[in-house]
């Protein structure tokens, strides 16, 4: 049986000003904290179930440490190092505990740079006495903050999506939802997904030719009305709105706002609605080039390559 | 006793396409059409309870025909008549029925031009047997298009705003609610009430130097979702939301969309929330120079001069 | 000039449990605390502008201090205060202070016993520091809890509502705007206001046949999904919503939920949106007896006499 | 390779007023109708990929003549109706057109009687012009009624569902979500599925003890507040929304309505929100006898058994 991927798990950021970092993620955004390592902070969403979704690390600049993915079946993190070696990928193997509450894990890095680690085992932690839900079917009571629901997806930039693409379906089974064609052939952008959601991961060109980039990184909210509400909590702490959303995609239909964390230049989306495709031969959704500009933006701010959305961290 | 404006009626446009405007007013928008006199049509939304909130009338230009009052009583008519004729200002007596539904009416111009009526008189249609809400307190039940409530505010542009605020405090009793005062002294903007909502009518320093130009009208709805669902409506049927909207406003507090009608240009206002003042000793709020673009837009896209919102219509 | 009522003020009530009452309004409503006097804490929502809109002091039963309603003008109280006694009313002076934030004012019981007071003076304090809004037109950020806007309106019971509501309509201006008229003629109850809200004050029949009884105080909020956030937040503190709501009132069209302050018994409720009236010939919504059921409640559980929502405070 | 099965389908309902339940699916629900078959008519949603997710054809009495399934690849049909002749179950072919829009399937009988169908072939039409959404990964342009997005799932009674719950877990791979057990032991529901869904499929203890009843089928709305939106549609075609609902599930964690087909009282849920399981050790959530009604009923009317929720159609 093939090795197969489960889903998003989390990622692991690098900041130069962790405590305005831990302020946002945290005192802002709601995350709650579940955990410290040495330097290293745990931080996970009140419907998050691993023991963390993000974690914050301080280092010299930002950058992404690794973005981790959660296999199926415990044996599939095996597999998957032993194909990935077979091809001459480089596997370092992560000791159970060496990342807080995480099992055994390998890392590796794309033939364009992005780091990503695999793993199966990871802790569960139930939430402290008193921020515990009484449904049973949650883990923390949302309390304060923006407070979204749960981890959501990874977006990253490189020179030559198409290339990531055909890896991401070769090696990890990604399959492609979504996608933009410029007038040229050139694939400017897929939306990637293993799950029902129209991606998992999205890979898209970096406007600035650079090789590995991360445009941002989305946890979801329940309601679209949660975004409004936390474009008024963003206001009020006078943090930038990007672009000057929220708006809607027409790639997955979501409704969504951009906001960088203030501490790391980091990119967060909060991100509401959408669709799943449940269907298994589902066809690939094209936009072409003079689609493309409905593709990103549905209805809100113009968001177009040589602005501030060009400004992103390091993979 | 004084006469007194209880609330804003109507607005009474030139269209030079008709068939387009009604198109977009009736069938997008989900306005009622109420009744036809000639070539003017009359609509209302299906909380409104008047006759007609709007009329399309074709003409060779856009423009406002005129923008109408409801006074308290039936003898402020008069009153306003003849206050109005003492002051030296022009009046026009309108006959009941001159205009569909409406009782005998004053129309006269602003120092600067804004054609304006004020009525008391007017037929409350019940909505035909099919159209009709079964909740008493309604009048239609909302059944297809964007389907706004009702009708909130007229904003209008003109070169001194100060001068026309003066004139309606002085002449029809509008309370300043919250204003904008530049750094030099200049107040270029004011948004004034007879109503507990902020503003009935708002007047704005026109960036084109023009001493009467419509800005937009606009017309309540009950839920940020509901301006949501119109920006949904209004992409598919590829009718462009202006300035990337939608986006909430910092004075007034309200969540609203721009968007014009394709057959005449005037602009539309959607809007929604905001909130009510109570207090009978309202301090105007006052935003200053470096406030001025929260103040406009407290998120969403940015709105400045010398953009596409500076082209708007004629009063 | 005749006196008149500007809006509804605030309430002031005695619970029998002030620290659990405290934990309920200010915790988990979410109202913010203002200022202290003796045993008495003031509180009010981030949108209310006056000192206090709820003042809760201890007691050895839950009651109704008094229900308090600003004037139009200074003067006004004093011209209440002669009317009333002219009529035999006894007045009671309020001196400057005597309750926190408060100028002078006049306490006096309704001819079924309903404590009311009348003032104008009050203080507008800012918010501290820290907890302020950026919003200009806001007083305090909305931070934690339900966080209602503002303080809507009152319900009370008595045995015969016509008469409270002529009395209302004579000595204080109240217009009614819908009503109930059972199969015989009696009037079960009204919905009244001296402002566009459909109602500042309900006066409905009491099913236990006592003289002056809460109904319920009511908070506005601005949102539909602010009312379904509130009662997830009452359900993960094990608070009942009772009736099993939230629904939608067809009188006042309004989205709402009851809870009561587990402290006191008293009944809050919880209401968005409804209707304004801006008409100044508004002919008041007649419900016959046939239709009560869906005047009281549109969609949402029925509310019926005879069940736990017959248990309510003293006035 | 197992076999797998992929979504739930589609539900094939029997009508004794076909007129009545084609105005309520097709006018007010707002299910757009794909296509015509003899007397059979098929309907789906404009979120809907698939030729049909409801089909209605006139008989006698109400009652569903198939739950539908579709498998992950096109040879897995054959696959299970092996492994289920294998096991004594009776299997029947349907022929390529026999049920429009769709290939080759099987149908069969589970153990207590409800009526499955099995297939992978179906025809993916497009909307036509004037119908089509302008966003390419839309369907339908949501255009009137309640208009859901799509299906979601099938809520079903038996007398002893852990049968039923071992028989899908067995032959066809649902894994169990969440499940109440009352104090005697007794799983008296289960909620359970092959998607990140919480449930594709509800099986739970018929209160009257028959074998196999449907409890209701649900279509999935966006927002809650379309939920309430289908409410005041409903009510004001005066259309019993049953229990006094809306509600929020402890269970899924959805909010809810519940309605039934005036013309076959075929029970349909309008259904929001909720979880997804991406975690592939999920634990099953246990809700004991003491929590049932929370697990049922977060917020919202009380749901029991002995009420007129109890009366529902045959399977």
């Amino acid at each position: 049986m093939t090795a197969e991927i489960a889903k998003f798990g989390h990622i692991a950021l690098i900041t130069p000003n962790l405590e305005k970092s831990v302020w946002f993620f945290r005192d802002i955004v709601g995350l709650e904290e579940v955990d410290r390592q040495g330097d290293t902070i745990f931080l996970r969403a009140w419907g998050d179930w691993e023991h963390h979704t993000l974690s914050l690390t301080p280092g010299n600049r930002a950058r992404v440490d690794h973005i981790a993915w959660r296999t199926k079946r415990p044996e599939d993190v095996e597999t998957f190092a032993e194909q990935l070696k077979a091809k001459g990928t480089e596997v370092q193997w992560i000791e159970p505990g060496e990342e807080k509450g995480q099992g055994k894990a390998i890392r590796f890095r794309l033939p364009n740079g992005y780091p990503f680690e695999i793993y199966y085992d990871v802790e569960k932690p139930k939430a402290p006495e008193g921020k515990k839900s009484r449904l049973k079917n949650n883990v923390y009571r949302p309390s304060y903050g923006i407070a979204p629901r749960r981890i959501d997806h990874v977006n990253v930039w490189t020179t030559n999506p198409s290339e990531i693409h055909q890896w991401l379906k070769d090696n990890m089974g990604f399959k492609m939802r979504e996608y933009i064609r410029l007038n040229n052939g050139f694939v400017a952008g897929g939306w990637m997904s293993v799950t029902p959601l129209v991606h998992d991961i999205g890979v898209m060109v970096d406007p600035k030719g650079q090789p590995n980039r991360l445009h941002h990184f989305a946890y979801y909210l329940d309601n679209v009305t949660d975004i409004l509400r936390a474009a008024d909590i963003l206001r009020e702490h006078d943090i930038t709105i990007e672009m000057g959303g929220p708006g809607r995609h027409g790639i997955s239909q979501a409704f969504f706002l951009y906001v960088k964390d203030p501490g790391s230049g980091h990119r967060l989306e909060l991100f509401s609605g959408g669709y799943l495709i449940f269907d298994p031969d589902w066809e690939p959704i094209e936009w072409q080039e003079h689609e493309l500009q409905e593709g990103l933006i549905w209805y809100g701010p113009e968001m177009k390559p040589g602005g501030p959305m060009d400004d992103t961290t390091e993979c």
